[in-house]
């Protein structure tokens, strides 16, 4: 099944303690998508200017995603520009440049229009709200955002949770919407809001599922050496979708190894700038460390419990 | 096999958004023994004042926890009062008098020196230190401390380490010990001060245990109600060391087992005030709740990776 991705494609330019790039691929729906294409035939929509490089959309083609829906248009690209101390946890924006970005009108039209999986990755819920309107019978929308749209666009940003199926978020996302600091009860509250499962990630402590009467839990993969963890959790959520939408039934326990999937996606984008380390990925390295994955968490269910009591 | 457990054995004073109990028994080796109890005939060694509660050894005797080592001397019980406000993580340390407890000398003789498993809970490392010097060929031991000994007595705390077996310490005392703010570096780090296992808690995200060359990680037990977050650790050391001493023979999968079961006896600790909740315990609730656990976060390793590339 192919999936649907909108969101930001962007040029980056991002300082870590580990290093520096200026004007690299970056953007929600670079990383989703990118994550993605490794599982499912991906439909990119987003907008970029005439300053976007070519080299990046035939990065993109490389990869088999459909770069039909990217919208170039005259005038300047999205630009961001962060830095990261050693907690790489939190990035410190520099500088947003909206540019194009903030005239993209989304038009789902042809085959996109007929997706059934759709990932609106982290970008205006207006934006989100426009493509779900122009869909037709997608089978499963999964939602992203960030914290600012929380703090400035919480109306819209709930329609588009109301319509969703999935939403992701990571744990102070969830905190900060719901009031609540207790995560089973924020899990609560979110799915309240109207959809079927609720994934809130916790950075380096890994991320938790919820729905309604259960939960489910995985670590982080444990990483020596990051380098930029820019896109970590636009890359989550593509391997995620990209994951679930080539499963030929969706399960209890296709959600349980697409959030490993996510995971696993994340640990290799974190370990280089931009989508360095993706572009370069291979089918082995996945399974490899999705299998190192299952031996790193995985504990036995036929131990005996000897106890005196 | 029994274990002994040395440590402090106190009377706490204790507030919380949800409550508060007063001079209730508390200590790192009353939660220590008590969770190894379930598992492990328990050898208590520490010491208590003339003001100590006969109700709260008895309480250590109906779980048939050997107290013949639990000093009691004229004068009064080391006491520590503290509170939590709604970040469960950090206790507010409001009063601590060491009382007796400075003059503690533990005295192993008899059988208590051919103790096999020994777990040094929380308590200054020269103590741990006099312990190990009397033991009589342990075949395992476990050292837990606290970020007070890291930054006061960081030289006798190195020299318990490198005589121990496997350390149990927290991330941000891993990371303070270490210097070092990765967390697989601080665990080479700690695993170079001579044990063959460190075990890193990371409190509501679950628990990291690193050997040389390899390492397991498995979440939180995700809990909506903690009233009490007081003694989580020591429960989690004793439930470890208690299940490893009952187990035939100690494999890599009796050390995933054991953190496990450490986290299910945490997870039960903290849902009520000082030992209540241990106290009235019952095998099922341990055996459910390992179950529970293990649906809440054992994905399948029959997984088809579906990729594209």
């Amino acid at each position: 099944m192919s999936i649907l991705v909108v969101g930001t494609v962007a040029l980056d330019t991002v300082q870590t303690p580990f290093g520096k790039v200026k004007n690299a691929l970056g953007g929600s729906a670079s990383y989703s998508a990118l994550s993605a294409s490794f599982f499912s035939k991906v439909k990119l929509s987003s907008i970029v200017g005439s300053d976007f490089p070519q080299e990046f959309i035939t990065l993109f083609q490389r990869r088999g995603i459909d770069t039909e829906g990217l919208d170039i248009k005259k005038g300047k690209t999205f630009r961001w520009s962060g830095f990261y101390s050693y907690d790489l946890n939190t990035a410190q924006t520099l500088k947003t440049e909206l540019n194009l970005l903030s005239h993209f009108n989304p038009d789902i039209s042809g085959d996109y229009q007929d997706a059934k999986f759709v990932l609106l990755a982290n970008i205006s819920p207006h934006v989100q709200l426009e493509v779900i309107r122009q869909l037709k019978g997608p089978r499963l929308i999964v939602c992203d955002t960030m914290n600012y749209w929380i703090e400035h666009e919480q109306k819209p940003l709930k329609q588009v949770i109301k319509k969703s199926d999935i939403l992701i978020l990571n744990n102070s996302e969830a905190r900060e919407l719901t009031q609540e600091s207790n995560l089973i009860k924020a899990g609560k509250a979110l799915l309240a809001l109207g959809v079927r499962l609720v994934i809130v990630k916790k950075g380096e402590y890994g991320c938790s599922l919820f729905s309604r009467g259960s939960s489910f839990s995985i670590p982080a993969y444990l990483l020596e050496n990051v380098l930029d963890p820019t896109g970590a959790g636009d890359t989550f959520a593509g391997g995620f979708l990209g994951y679930l939408a080539a499963c030929p039934k969706i399960t209890e326990s296709s959600f349980k190894a697409a959030i490993v999937i996510g995971t696993i996606m994340s640990s290799y984008v974190v370990e280089d700038f931009s989508l360095n380390r993706l572009n370069k990925l291979k089918k082995e390295d996945i399974r490899n460390r999705f299998e190192a994955f299952q031996r790193m968490t995985n504990f036995s269910n036929r131990i005996n419990l000897r106890m005196r009591v």
